[in-house]
């Protein structure tokens, strides 16, 4: 009996081409065929035999020896490497003893009796073979050649297929309405980030938008119920680096739906689209309050794959008589927090310390103490001579330290402590991990909801102002709203973030469908000029419904899911770390007449600073 | 057994969310049932009942008359219409002769035992009700109201669930790749329609492509073998009307394809994913010469729903006597043409006449003289006196003419003589049309292959020099190929178009995958600048496979299916007549000072010419 996913079983890759069967799919029991393969001579050997390679694997061709074929024979064994070819012939058992095993298709080989060229070609700027080493900017240049690779065959095809039933889940399953929303849309408040696209009307421009947001809350006011889409974003940040200028977002959005709903949306989606090869998805995934998840690893998205969590110790200090220890619990939020390294003593030294000293210092404000735990139970200390035996054996049990651990003190305002003491945690991870100290399972995949976050925070650059955590439109957490009249930086949001290993992968909330409540948001708590939102603001006034939504980061997904140590990995025609395509050359000069169009000229000459 | 197809079925358009049953989907075998509905306030009669909507249809909600739920009552029949409420209750049979069999859920109502008002809405600039006429101006306003009819529902649906059984097709079903390609690039040669944006590094811009072309080759030279793309593509037409500055192309390429495989392809594609409410669709299409389309239809997009197709008439008119006609046919490619207007003379009056004879002269610069056939069987005709009788029998018999028929007659240069019957052709079948006259089936799907289309085209300013008929990575057609050096201008091309009812939806071709070939095209045919094009011609040096490919018009595709007379009706946020969001007024005033992190500035000052 077919089941629906058998689809994948009646898939044919030779459909509607010449070639009979893809250069990874002969086996045993293709022996006697007569087949026609189409593909790039990745090997040769004298003139005995060629190695053909297509997208799905390698076929061994041997070569006719006999003379009335010999022209065959010249040709095949002749044409450079990665010329392309159609190739046909019979398949052959490979005699006793030269089977290959490490190979899919090692069990046969073809029998050339008839050969194109379909194309030659010439010298290579690196070769195409998985275990060839080339620089990325190389890579970049040539990415065409590049994407031949194993690697990034399988990691464009698993992210296809990925996709491909992430939209089965959706339509199919769960009657979602893949609509396609306008890139070309106008400034929203607080754009800085968005490109601009001059227009031939003089002095307006379009603007390409972050992400769907407003159009998908306006499909919710439409009565669309429930929306999805691969959505294209653009987000300009110019001279950061390694950040792609576009990228895509899962983005879902559905009506009368609360946090719960989107919840299981996702895992539910999760769940079906996840690669096979990669294990099977334990749902529901675990939940973590925003609090608890700055007080346990000090970041809002924890690395679950191994503890190390920063614990309290504030108790055993309180009665310190030391002076930056008393200063930091006299100020408000003021506590002691540690961490534990286990074994860190073997594999971090003096130098590793004084950097994780440092970076605390610098990139936190935040003072930090290590305490090595000597072999024989001693402690080695800067403050060793503050510390009462009380206070280490305190200490000892309340982070379960063990000889030749490593603490990490740190005495300071709750949340500065807590994030110094979060990154020295995944630095310190980062580093046992380099020495050979297996922590994290390479093979896992932790996913977290963090959820109740709060729903404005200080402006860096004016703590006295509020900004949105997340954006304006998300909606303040049901317990809370009576604080936002009062005390807005209390107010918890009905944001919730998606985090996988430690990397955000997604966020969305619950959005504020009420016109009064909005209008109160923007206008009275971050002070936004509403009139560049006066639609959204109107349509909520005509019947908008309760509605939330989501959107996942797919590149990022996608690359964790793949191992891959860049998003660059899994995008076909990724942009440089400095936003530039090294193949075309883009972005690239426009002419003043070609300008003039748009009624734009540049102000400043323009420059060429060397690229990556 | 359950089917791969069942999977529509199982669809569960209430998960996630606290409805129990969409507004469409009670019916009597849910009587007795306890049931939760959201929806929007459709209507309502005193305070005896509601209707209530959603996407899935309406459902009739009798209020409670006891005492006890009074202020159920009162709630319910105070809201105004198109608010959002939740409503629990039971589902009851209608009352015998009540039911409305007009109404799917018309079989029951169900009695509210609870509700809450989720939002209220103010007065509405139109009534969501399907015969209440707007103007587009006010719908485009109004979008996500104008998205609560009927219409927009079903479109935007059909076109989701189109475009996801095309998916299936090709990724599930024959191993394509979904691959997304940047919007982000380099401006191409001759892309002046390309919308430029410009970057944080001083004159640096990149451009908005047209298409992804330029990657979905560099994917085949890259091994992909089979891609596939639903693809945002974007073309400033600046002052143009009714073009939408982005639309999306449903964009496929295959390697060592020729031009059957990806027409059996597409008729694959479509019949699998074609709607089932428009009947099943007959595969594969016919086809038909470029040459051909323009001979017997005057265009290279033929409707053939309806004949009248031009008649080659020269023969009978060599030796008359007649100056223009004599001077006609005296000049290269001189013809006299006939189109036959079966009962014309009954619809079409003098006024008619006129304007399509000052239409083909001013649009064609082509003479046209109408005959009326009278309903003696006599001619009417500005030249009858220089007509035979043994002419006008010939005449007769060739075109087929009838009593009350018109004939329109066209003596000139060929291409151009075709070109004016080919438009009075399908004026003449609108006016019929419009008189009433059945003459094309609204419901039939004419597709049409238009096959080996010439490779160039002379410039439209300079006749002398060529041009791509479509674009510069066209192949040739095989047997052409010796022309290319000495008579360019003859050579057809491996170009093929879709046609559905007289409209293009469709064009691909098998590409030039020799670098020489495509270098000699580029530099001595075309004379563009190769320098733009260099890293496509590097590749194609580099094992260029053969490949193909075809991109089908999704906007107008869908358009044409749902009989939308716009492509604005199967977009979700289209753009206006004047490429404006007259939502939210974009595209918008950006400030100088946002501009200069661009290094960009207006030219002109800013203007607001009043918007369609």
């Amino acid at each position: 009996c077919a089941s629906p996913f058998k689809l994948q079983s009646i898939q044919d890759l030779n459909s509607f081409v010449p070639r009979s069967h893809t250069c990874g799919e002969l086996r045993s029991v293709h022996v006697g065929q007569e087949v026609t393969l189409c593909g790039w001579l990745q090997y040769k050997r004298h003139n005995l035999f060629v190695l053909v390679r297509d997208f799905h694997g390698l076929t061994q061709i041997i070569l006719p020896q006999n003379e009335n074929l010999s022209m065959l024979n010249k040709m095949l064994s002749e044409a450079p490497l990665e010329s392309v070819v159609v190739i046909k012939g019979t398949v052959l058992p490979r005699p006793t003893g030269q089977e290959n095993p490490g190979m899919p298709t090692g069990e046969i080989e073809v029998k050339a009796n008839q050969a194109h060229i379909l194309n030659l070609c010439k010298k290579l700027p690196f070769e195409i073979k998985d275990f060839v080493k080339k620089s990325e900017a190389l890579r970049m240049q040539y990415r065409y050649l590049d994407i031949r690779s194993t690697w990034m065959q399988q990691n464009l095809r698993l992210r296809s297929k990925m996709v491909m039933k992430m939209r089965q889940y959706l339509c199919n399953h769960h009657g979602f309405v893949d609509v396609e929303t306008p890139t070309l849309f106008k400034r929203t408040p607080g754009g800085a980030k968005e490109f601009v696209v001059p227009t031939q009307e003089p002095g307006k421009f379009y603007s390409l938008p972050q992400s769907p947001q407003q159009f998908k809350q306006l499909l919710m006011i439409g009565g669309l119920d429930r929306y999805f889409q691969i959505a294209r974003c653009y987000r300009d940040e110019g001279s950061k680096p390694d950040r792609q200028p576009e990228f895509t977002q899962v983005d879902i959005e559905m009506s009368f739906v609360d946090q719960a709903g989107i919840q299981g949306l996702v895992e539910g989606m999760l769940h079906f689209s996840w690669p096979e090869e990669k294990g099977s998805l334990a749902i529901p995934f675990p939940v973590m309050t925003y609090a608890e998840a700055m007080n346990s690893y000090g970041v809002d998205k924890p690395d679950t794959r191994f503890d190390m969590k920063i614990k309290d110790v504030t108790t055993y200090f309180t009665s310190m008589q030391l002076g930056f220890v008393q200063e930091a619990l006299s100020k408000p939020h003021g506590c002691v927090k540690a961490i534990r390294i286990p074994s860190g003593a073997k594999f971090i030294r003096r130098k590793e310390l004084d950097s994780m000293k440092k970076l605390a210092e610098e990139q936190f404000k935040q003072v930090v103490v290590p305490v090595i735990v000597r072999s024989d139970g001693t402690w080695k200390c800067p403050i060793d001579k503050y510390l009462s035996d009380e206070l280490k054996e305190s200490l000892t049990s309340a982070t379960e330290a063990k000889t030749e651990d490593i603490l990490i003190l740190a005495a300071g305002e709750h949340n500065r402590a807590c994030a110094a003491l979060g990154k020295l945690r995944l630095d310190a991870a980062a580093w046992l991990e380099e020495c050979g100290v297996p922590l994290r399972d390479s093979t896992a995949y932790n996913f977290l909801w963090v959820v109740d976050f709060p729903l404005f925070l200080p402006k860096e650059d004016n703590g006295l102002e509020l900004e949105s955590a997340h954006h304006p439109f998300t909606a303040p957490h049901p317990d809370d709203i009576a604080l936002l009249h009062t005390k807005p930086d209390k107010v918890r949001s009905q944001h919730y973030d998606l985090v996988l290993n430690g990397s955000e992968v997604g966020g969305g909330s619950i959005r504020i469908h009420n016109a009064d409540l909005q209008r109160w948001v923007l206008q009275e708590v971050l002070k936004e000029n509403v009139s560049l939102l006066s639609h959204l603001l109107e349509a909520l006034e005509y019947g908008a419904p309760p509605h939330g939504g989501i959107a996942l980061g797919l590149d990022r997904l996608i690359a964790i899911i793949v191992g891959a140590s860049s998003i660059r990995d899994v995008i076909a025609f990724p942009k440089s770390f400095r936003g530039h395509d090294l193949m075309s050359n883009a972005p690239d000069i426009v002419s003043a007449e070609e300008l003039q169009q748009y009624n734009i000229q540049v102000i400043h000459s323009p420059s060429s600073p060397r690229e990556e």
